[in-house]
């Protein structure tokens, strides 16, 4: 044969012609195939493993041989006596090309692995974290050439990995020097490039071939909870996934109590920064330890959060926030060395970087949410509402997106509510009431079965039936109106005004009865005005935010909804348009994203290009502040009534049209009352 | 007029013509002028003042008319009557120019003074300083376009200062928000810009226009003493010199005791790390207080040291610099968060910058002499020799530049000669024996006057004659060979060879005996053979490095020699050479540059540029390692003698030449030993 041979590599498709003996690697460099390595082709990481296809490709017009590749070497015998190579597998460091084949690159040994979230989303990650391994051979010390122990390691990260410049601090070089010696001056090196900055940081080092993986921490810094993804930076697996509870909240239950009591406390917000560092510390500590791995493996950290838990876990006193113009001291992401942030359990040197918010009410949970969702890459218009304490909205597409945050309360988290509780085992969290009979029947957290199925007595025995949760409460509203047993502004009517006894008078106004369990020592868990009331003024908030960013962009409706939040995955997307919490769309339309907050934290962990590209959608998000826009409060009140429609859902199929009733008079609402409202929602 | 008026600035002598109507400031901007502001022309920072000079500059052409500026306005009007402006002096944002002016700038209205060292050295030192203050107006926030606090700061920078990007840490943050709005969104920010990094970094910020100054330390950290400059960042005045002991002097004299304690003891290293970085805090503290200012107001400081208490001071154990290769951890210079050495006392923000190392025994000292003292702008050939427990020793001209250390011993400070001790006072600084009756005078520190002359008795007896310092016994050693108590090979002569009752049995050899305070209970102050040996072997030391610098270069004589450090200012130049610690050089060629590590420490301090220059000039030198190189041993056993030279000091005037002298055989020397002697030094 006159010419060279020609590799194809799949799955990528790239081909070139090699001299033979080239190696499959240097090969695979040069076209720029995506081949792991991080012992830079020295036959030790098998992070480079391949599977050459013989003979079955020839249809490719590849003329496949047996020996199309050399043989089986020594380095590769030792590699699989010692650690085992899958059958069919090559080390492309060692392999060399010798003629035409095709080989495969499996995917644990590509650089960019794509990970596939899970759930809903189909959206892949790339991996491509700000922090790497490269293992490196050093040049020892010589005294005639006197360089330091640094600067020959940055020769050698120059010349075997082309990396231009890297600088460490005090408390690495105080390291790196007995770690050359103990190694022969071998080491592994973790290395942070952040897309900011030319030169990187060496972080941590190694002696030898670096083995035992590096590790990240996602955090979703709420009011209430703290979750923490522990990632594995190779391969984006989440290894370990722990929350706690935000020991903040005993300085106030929501965010503007907190704001109060930094405002009425003098070093209140340094209390609670200390507070929720030290939290997130012993975080840091458990999920290492739920995970196996050691806590110096973390090496990179990213936040999440609203713009006053940022401010918080910044040491910014965060009373700008609690008032007009809602100033944040800065709207810029932030990356700093974790133990800054008081991060004391992982690695000395790990990083943290905080996402960038979008304005004073807008945080850096709502830019995760965009950058995890992408309303910006979304050919429909896409409304996704993040429902929490304070709820962040965001409507867009290709052409435009924009975003609020709009004030809800705790109602739809269960507080505020007569027989509310956190989404926990006993919680009811689902219920219907039958239009005929006014009967309810329903679901606890902890048991699949239905209240009037067999069996649900005895498997929820233990527990007992203990409250209502968020989801269960929107449910049990949406139902009493769907039922004819609230009218149109959400009053319950009486015993008399409904005809059934599950309606009983609470003081000067009704509460309908869920369930009685005092027999058995446990709670009377009613609905009562008050209840509803709440849900109004929460559903109220989330509805005119939505509302008003529609407004903006000149639409009375939106192509899909899109739930996010851990409540989001719960909320029964039908019972949420009944009750008027979000705009009407068809049901298969409206999707839960889950925590998509903290996937974004996942996302700016495991891709460094991800938070530029973060940065860059903040600032072309058009922020609407709800506190000063007088629709706002119009669209409020608007939207307190839960209204009959004529026919609101036919897609919901067996929804009947809601009745219009009216107990303030105890006569049906008027048409007129009916038809304004609908013209003021739907202007 | 059809022109529009000249303006000259002196002393630059820049010109230029603008409309009638343009402020001064302005023109000398537009010009390139050297003219301050830290207001950026509100009036209201008074850097920016002018000396207009009318009519008496007319022969340079101009024509200058008293009414060249404009009017004295309110502004200046309200700054004279607050603080009051010196006669004839303008405010350059105020005074708009009308016709054809000469202005001066005044020196202290210069951004980049020329600060004139004092002492031997001429060269002047530019100010410019890495961090500077910037008065700023910054946007007020707006709830309709939200962006935090520091994204306004940075945007008033861009606009106000042409400063292209900004960074602040958290705790800056944290103070921003709060002084923006007790301010009035008016202030002062302290920007720290590395000649390394495009982002400049907020250090502080102040409200209104900050006038109390900003300052930095140059610190000299020694083996022995740690002394600081403190310094004003505008003017590059020091407002504070002191010193102290370095604590770590009880782990070891000497900086190899200090390494073998590192590795006898675990932890040693680190409680050598801990012990001096507290008394730098400590010094920090005093020194603020003795330059009655507030500490916070520090926010720059610069290191030198040697190769060891570099490792020490960042917390690297210097075991490497104990054995050979001698590596470095990292020879580059190190910037880094002066918190992190340990620095609680100063601005929590304040900066360190280390100078960078030349090599394991030639450190950042030595590079910091070189960046002072300029050997590589250097016409003439010049050996610069920084005595200490360790010499440094620099060799060069414009054409190359070598740079050793020597390991000379702690004897010229004193330490292991019998009746040595520091330089303090009651200490014998400097003495004279007579050649005919071999009777000594001395003088000791505290007193002027020599110990022969009327009235020492009284000026000392307070006090005492405690010992010897190291310029004395440098001197004692050099006189007793002068006047023929002591032969060619360091041997003292006894009562009976020497014909002196000075010379007294000492166990098996001889001593001279400087001063009998015995009767009123001082001590009995005599030179023993020992303290000879010992000194001996440090002039070798010296010498042989010198000597092995001269070999490189291909050379055998110097054109000057400089002694550097607080040591070398204190020597006599005429007896270090007839002891032969350094090479013959004219007499008036051999200059004292004082503590030219610590300028070198000033002159980073007050130029950021200097630090560009000194990275650059370390990679420059050539480093030799006396250690490994066979020729220094043979240069420290030929330079051990106190030769016989005939006619080795023209230029001394009354020095005769040394007699040949052997007390061993109790005869003269011969001609061939004395020949073969200089042959070898003159090779």
């Amino acid at each position: 044969m006159s010419q060279d041979p020609l590799v194809v590599f799949t799955p990528s498709g790239k081909r070139g012609r090699f001299p033979a003996g080239t190696p499959v690697l240097t090969a695979a460099r040069q076209l720029g195939v995506d081949l792991d390595s991080v012992c830079g082709g020295r036959g030790i990481c098998s992070k480079c493993q391949v599977a050459p296809s013989y003979g079955e490709f020839s249809k490719h017009g590849v003329n496949v041989a047996p020996d199309a590749l050399s043989d089986w070497n020594e380095v590769e015998d030792r590699y699989n006596r010692k650690r085992g190579l899958k059958p069919g597998r090559r080390l492309g460091c060692q392999a060399q090309i010798m003629r035409d084949v095709v080989i495969d690159v499996p995917p644990e040994s590509q650089v960019h692995k794509q990970v596939v979230r899970k759930a809903a989303s189909v959206r892949t990650m790339i991996m491509d974290p700000a922090t790497k391994l490269y293992f490196v051979s050093v040049a020892e010390p010589d005294m005639h050439e006197p360089t330091g122990d640094l600067e020959r390691l940055a020769q050698a990260l120059k010349a075997q990995w082309d990396i231009p410049d890297v600088t460490a601090d005090a408390s690495l070089l105080a390291r790196l020097q007995p770690m050359l010696r103990k190694s022969g001056f071998e080491v592994t090196v973790a290395l942070h490039k952040s897309h900011t900055d030319d030169v990187a940081q060496v972080l941590e080092v190694w002696p030898g071939l670096h083995e035992s993986g590096l590790y990240g921490l996602a955090i979703d810094l709420g009011s209430t909870t703290v979750a923490a993804h522990l990632t594995d930076l190779e391969t984006g697996d989440v290894v370990a996934a722990s929350g706690i509870m935000n020991p903040q909240i005993r300085f106030g239950e929501d965010l503007m109590s907190r704001v109060s009591y930094a405002m009425m406390n003098p070093g209140g917000a340094q209390e609670m920064t200390r507070t929720v560092r030290e939290a997130i510390d012993t975080l840091a500590t458990e999920i290492a330890k739920e995970g196996g791995i050691d806590p110096a493996l973390i090496v990179e950290t990213t936040f999440v959060c609203n713009p006053v838990m940022h401010h918080l876990l910044l040491g910014i006193d965060p009373v700008e926030l609690g008032q007009a113009p809602f100033a944040l001291a800065t709207s810029a992401s932030v990356a700093m060395p974790a133990r800054e942030l008081g991060l004391t359990a992982i690695n000395a040197r790990a990083r943290s970087y905080i996402l960038p918010c979008i304005a004073g009410h807008v945080g850096a949970d709502a830019a995760a949410v965009a950058l995890s969702e992408q309303p910006g890459k979304s050919e429909d218009l896409v409304l996704i509402v993040d429902v929490g304490t304070n709820a962040e909205i965001i409507l867009g597409d290709t052409s435009r997106v924009l975003a609020c945050s709009s004030p809800t309360g705790p109602a739809f988290e269960g507080a505020q509510i007569s027989s509310g509780q956190r989404a926990a085992t006993g919680a009811i969290e689902a219920i219907r009431i039958d239009p005929e009979t006014k009967e309810p029947r329903f679901r606890v957290i902890g048991c699949d079965k239905w209240s009037d199925e067999a069996g649900f007595a005895e498997e929820t025995a233990a527990t007992g039936i203990t409250g209502i949760c968020g989801s269960g409460i929107i449910e049990a509203v949406a139902e009493l109106r769907m039922a004819g047993l609230m009218d149109d502004s959400g009053l319950i009517g009486s015993a008399a005004q409904t005809g059934t006894d599950r309606c009983v008078a609470d003081g000067r106004t009704n509460a309908y009865l869920v369930h009685d369990g005092t027999a058995e020592g446990g709670p009377r868990i009613t609905v009562t005005q008050g209840d509803v009331r709440a849900i109004q003024l929460a559903k109220s908030a989330l509805y005119a935010g939505a509302r008003l960013l529609m407004d903006e962009r000149g639409v009375d409706r939106v192509d899909r909804v899109v739930l996010a939040g851990a409540f989001g995955a719960h909320i029964s997307a039908k019972h949420a348009m009944v009750l008027g919490m979000i705009p009407d769309a068809p049901l298969d339309k409206v999707s839960s994203a889950g925590n998509a907050a903290g996937t974004g934290a996942r996302i700016a962990l495991c891709n460094v290009a991800a938070r530029a590209e973060i940065e860059r959608t903040v600032r072309e998000i058009t922020k609407v502040e709800t506190a000063i826009e007088p629709r706002f409060q119009e669209h409020f009140v608007a939207a307190n009534a839960i209204p009959h429609k004529t026919d609101p859902f036919p897609e919901l199929g067996k929804v009947a049209p809601l009745p219009r009733v009216s107990f303030n008079t105890g006569a049906q609402g008027d048409d007129g009352d009916g038809r304004r409202r609908r013209r003021r929602r739907g202007a």
